[in-house]
């Protein structure tokens, strides 16, 4: 009898570490906002060039530096192009003139912006430069979004939402909403080469996945 | 002392689980090779840059594009610059001309080369954007290394070192090993603008920090 209460008391034990661990694992999925929705297809190269955008939430802004002799200047940038899980595809910015990207992406418009899958964490052991784990470049023209239009409105809602610690940001440092405009869409996703896609298929509305899973979840199968 | 036995039972299975979970950490740190240095300093800027090269093993390489009407093309590389946690500040690529940044960097070598601390996972709750989250543009010219010359031997190693998956890679693809020839450094770590460091500075030799820490353990406190 006093060995199945035993028995009874690592059950509750064993139940409850796993109850812990999962409770900790959604808890820091929220705090750090890991809601992952579920990779596409790679053969939907729409939908996984639309879903490389959507997950990220920063990536390499490269504008023709002409303090550099026109080198080629890619920079670090925050960026969002919708809600959590409402992307709509234009990546938008929030700059600042103190900073050389924006400075030389007003001289000359020239620019585009890159994105990995490897910061997703969806690649497992893939190398970042093996082709199915994705990667994108768009490219195109730099705009500044008129501060006074309803697309502003939308866009600082957006980066915003994604990025809260930039309400904050110094009012004096005139920061600005710029966006790109897209022209060109590089998109490695498998084997064989980019893969074509034009910017109207890219840009056109979508009914995105609505099924989404906790990375935390799946990582907490191992201690990380 | 039934009871007493319980209490030890109940102590050797809490200790089972404790060292268990450290194993798995310490297993998992070393399939991801997260075997993470201390980060320097902010106010070290030569360190820090150098630490930010050394702990990374992706970035954007950026290179004119005259398909895309002369403009800057960011694409997402892997990279190694010396043997984890020993290296020597050169980015050093492995890229086949299949790929537009190689037939770029050919043509005209302007180019540069980011990297961020957030892949690191050392600025936490901190965002991308945020100066205090350090990042680095290295700007030059894109150089062929003479795969007959030592360069080419050490090259080769520290990248297959950091990039095992690279030594599979199909031999017909023409994989050939470039490096970028450091120019001017633009390095973001703290609040105030760019840090100002000379070429020779940064690949001054150093003796880097001995001190490791395994990101893992650190995280394992809380199930990720």
């Amino acid at each position: 009898m006093k060995s199945e209460m035993d028995k009874l008391r690592v059950s509750v034990f064993c139940f409850a570490l796993v109850f812990l661990g999962s409770w900790i694992g959604f808890v820091e999925a929220g705090r750090r906002g890991h809601l992952v929705q579920q990779k596409p297809d790679p053969k939907d190269a729409v939908a996984t060039a639309r879903w490389l955008v959507s997950q990220n939430n920063w990536g390499v802004l490269s504008t023709i530096s002409s303090e550099l002799g026109g080198a080629p200047f890619g920079n670090v940038v925050s960026f969002s192009d919708g809600l959590p899980n409402k992307g709509h595809g234009v990546p938008y910015f929030y700059l600042t003139t103190l900073d050389p990207t924006a400075r030389n992406g007003i001289r000359d418009a020239r620019s585009s912006f890159t994105v990995s899958e490897f910061p997703i964490g969806t690649c497992g052991k893939k190398d970042p430069e093996n082709p199915t784990c994705a990667k994108l470049t768009l490219t195109g023209k730099f705009k500044l979004v008129d501060i006074n239009s309803k697309e502003a409105s939308f866009a600082k809602d957006v980066l915003f939402a994604k990025h809260p610690e930039m309400k904050g940001w110094p009012k004096g440092h005139d920061f600005k909403i710029f966006k790109l405009e897209i022209e060109d869409i590089f998109l490695i996703d498998w084997f064989g080469g980019p893969k074509p896609i034009t910017v109207a298929q890219y840009l056109r509305p979508r009914i995105m996945r609505a099924s989404v899973f906790y990375r935390s979840q799946l990582a907490s199968l191992s201690v990380l």
